[in-house]
């Protein structure tokens, strides 16, 4: 496991993910896209909630958005894909090197593998909201799907790594491998608010602690890198870990207050209630299935 | 892991928890949240049984009650996190010694963090029963959820420590993880009255078992503490764990033996008993509903 | 992990398990307990199926017989709790030998604990099925915490012995857990047939294997122990195990053949047909809940 | 773990699984397997939404299809149970080596045992749809458990190999156990169709797997085997494995976009649509439990 080894063994970080801002951008990427979910599900809950058909709540407007959000997820599936491949000193597309009988490059493979099964996720997404034979609930099988197989190469990603490089990986997987079990949960237990909300916040904290490897492997500062054999490191990462996941349920919450004033006072006007007169009834009957 | 290398990491345990006093304090917490929890899911499914609309069935008592609940635990937080804090010889909110160059009390730090999302869970409870729009298995959630962090954090926790020390943790560490494994299932299947009992003795069990621990590390006799490094030990404190457990079940079964025949026997004068006719017919239902 | 080291550390094997007649005792135990379930479940599945009312299938019949089973639970559990304790050479009650300054005979104060957790099996047994206001659920859980909690104890009851001895227990240990986990689902999911089945064979795998580990580490026939340190019989006692699971399946379905056919053949006149009429629209609802 | 303890061990992996060929053969078995599971589940998917009384979607076809089925699955595994012993060199039924005083031939009676499983999977398959009593769920519980004795069997066969074979048979284990899993949460949660095809492309996964084992172990070229020791095969494996899997995806996605083609295209001519006045309204309910 020393420097030694790992040099004859030839594990080299590519370039597009050895530094800063290749730990900034895919944690970018997941912080806005759990922003977005967390957004979207709370949406989706007042509007049922409140039983208002105005133009937020109604369906044709969500599928165009699960269509658009399908698009997104695609387009920047397709640009860390041909990042990873095309950067200067990156693969190319070249598998194998015949020339010195290795393979090439293939930490940068990982990360290229990942994003093809966000790439999939976003197909499916698209396809589920255009066709209408399939069942939704596909988008929610593919997206575990992703997280799991994300979960299963960042496992084997870090062999002969340094002790705290492997700990803030495996603190990754960790959490990847959590939002893969609630995204298969909510496959099977479908329209459950608070599983949503517990799916985006543990995206944002993924997002966030993206950063947060970045920060520990190659400050932006310029200063040295953590010292990766301390164990006092080790105790620090591990309650940080979990302040990050503290300010992410903190977000999610603001979101939600946030968006319930919005809906609130603002959009009263624009929104028709036209189910009024049995809007009490129901809503009797909901707080009585949530006891 | 000698005790050598203990002292040149530097691990050492704050004041607080360092001692018999400081494993008592949350033993007794958790205790008695445990016993109320008990109490309280007995208390409702008694209620719910008997078809008494008196005064203590009420849902406004109940409401009054979760939200006394939430206040209180808020207060048993912060004055925890505050504890951890301000002791003398406490981290004193200074989270990195600049002058040594290294981390100041990480083990201060986890146990505050521990407490913190403690604090949250009585935030949700507040907000859950003060605000109707929220569900109310929100609580479920937050429980797990500071449940699964504490276990995270104690799993973490004992780097460099002896074989009986860490062996000690691992029970509480495995006794942690599954009440949050329980509350979870009490977030999807709700309304399961024995759920909510398991969950209420392994609270008990994991105050017990705090206690154990300070008895172990710290006899408060003044005696010396116990062989870390034997085996035999290890043998028995498995069983111990066992038998903490066994007296948690029948602390519950005489608890609800006890609240049966109070609510029976006294509490009868009390209560109206406005649906008798329909009594019957219902509790057959009921009855079929279990089978 | 050699003699040497065992010898040192004082581990012995209390007389009652250490030969083969202890492991055959609770195997016998188990074996005759998962076929009076798996009869039970079969007769309860049929009666069920074929609407008949006669005497086999009502339930005061059922409840007696499930008061019986627990009185006779508990009777097993007290005859093993003494057992361990008082035969020649047991710790007769004595948990901590003053005189020698260690544990008096922890191994055989495991076991207790393991009967004592079954004692509470019968207890809930008797308790629920005599109490109306108590739930059905309440057996399924304790069976699963007896189990979990008899996994807990052999998965740390053999520190210190050889490989092949360590082997057998572990297989035990996952036995008697996925045995456990199946006790516990069933307690979520109620009224599976199959469920039910399964657990009654995997509780007489685990009894046929209790007589497995008697054979290998005590053979009857007074020749020499296996050699415990053979990588050869690790490789063999993996399929030897599978082949009492497939052996335990096929009872299972002999079984259940045959009480079909002595339900269909011969009970046929003892009973009672008296909602024939509704028979077909019934079958005909209940075939499509099954698909 | 070296050459030397190894031969001394006598592991030696029998004639009929050591080359090329031996991993084809199941490889092939399961890839047929997946796709036909997987073309049966769409079929049986589009059928119901299209509410069309079809040959193709009556009851009767499907039963006598699961018939086959089980018949085919009970032949493939005799002829591998067979195949297995009675091949030159194989062990002959021939446990215990008398002569030379040990196993005789453990990897083989292995692969027996996992043959003897899947054996009882078609014994189960047949007796379900031709006995109307039995449950048909238990077909699936049947497969799940299968599937768990062939990952417990994989887990504990590896025994003193190579880095790179242990590796690469722990994926196997892997996706054995994950179809397990799946498998067992159909038995419990019914009539998913997206579970089924999950199910389906993990089985498609696994024989492509057996191929790729082969390729890595035995080269059918007849070139070296790789080199068993290099971290970066294990690096590539891990991402192989993942590709794979994308490729079952794909392939499950184009049969169900050629069978949604067929049935809608060609086969609406010899369908009569008994059901075309309430096939709005159903429709319409159908997309709301969806959603």
């Amino acid at each position: 496991m020393t420097n030694d080894s790992e040099g004859k063994m030839g594990f080299k970080h590519p370039k597009i993910m050895g530094n800063f801002r290749g730990h900034a951008l895919p944690g970018t990427f997941f912080f806005i896209i759990g922003l977005w979910w967390c957004t979207k599900s709370i949406l989706k809950y007042i509007c049922k909630k409140q039983k208002r058909t105005c133009y937020l709540g109604s369906k044709t407007l969500f599928y165009r958005l699960e269509i658009l959000e399908g698009i997104t997820i695609v387009g920047m599936a397709l640009t860390g894909m041909a990042g990873e491949q095309f950067i200067p000193g990156g693969p190319h597309l070249m598998l194998y090197d015949y020339k010195q009988g290795h393979w090439n490059q293939l930490l940068g493979w990982h990360h290229f593998t990942m994003y093809f099964f966000f790439g999939l996720l976003g197909v499916a997404d698209i396809l589920c909201f255009t066709i209408s034979s399939l069942p939704v609930s596909l988008t929610k099988l593919m997206l575990s799907n992703a997280l799991f197989v994300e979960a299963f190469i960042f496992y084997n990603h870090t062999h002969g790594r340094e002790m705290l490089d492997i700990f803030v990986h495996q603190l990754l997987v960790l959490v990847v491998f959590l939002t893969g079990l609630v995204a298969f949960l909510e496959f099977l237990v479908r329209n459950n608010v608070l599983l949503e909300l517990l799916r985006s916040s543990l995206i944002l904290l993924q997002g966030s602690w993206f950063f947060q490897i970045g920060f520990v492997l190659y400050p932006p500062s310029g200063g040295p890198a953590w010292d990766l054999m301390d164990h006092e490191n080790i105790l620090f990462l591990t309650i940080c870990f979990c302040w990050h996941y503290a300010v992410t349920i903190v977000i999610v919450g603001m979101n939600y207050a946030f968006i319930t004033w919005l809906v609130k006072s603002r959009l009263k006007r624009l929104c028709s209630s036209e189910v009024g007169l049995l809007k009490n009834a129901e809503r009797e009957q909901e707080s009585e299935e949530e006891m």
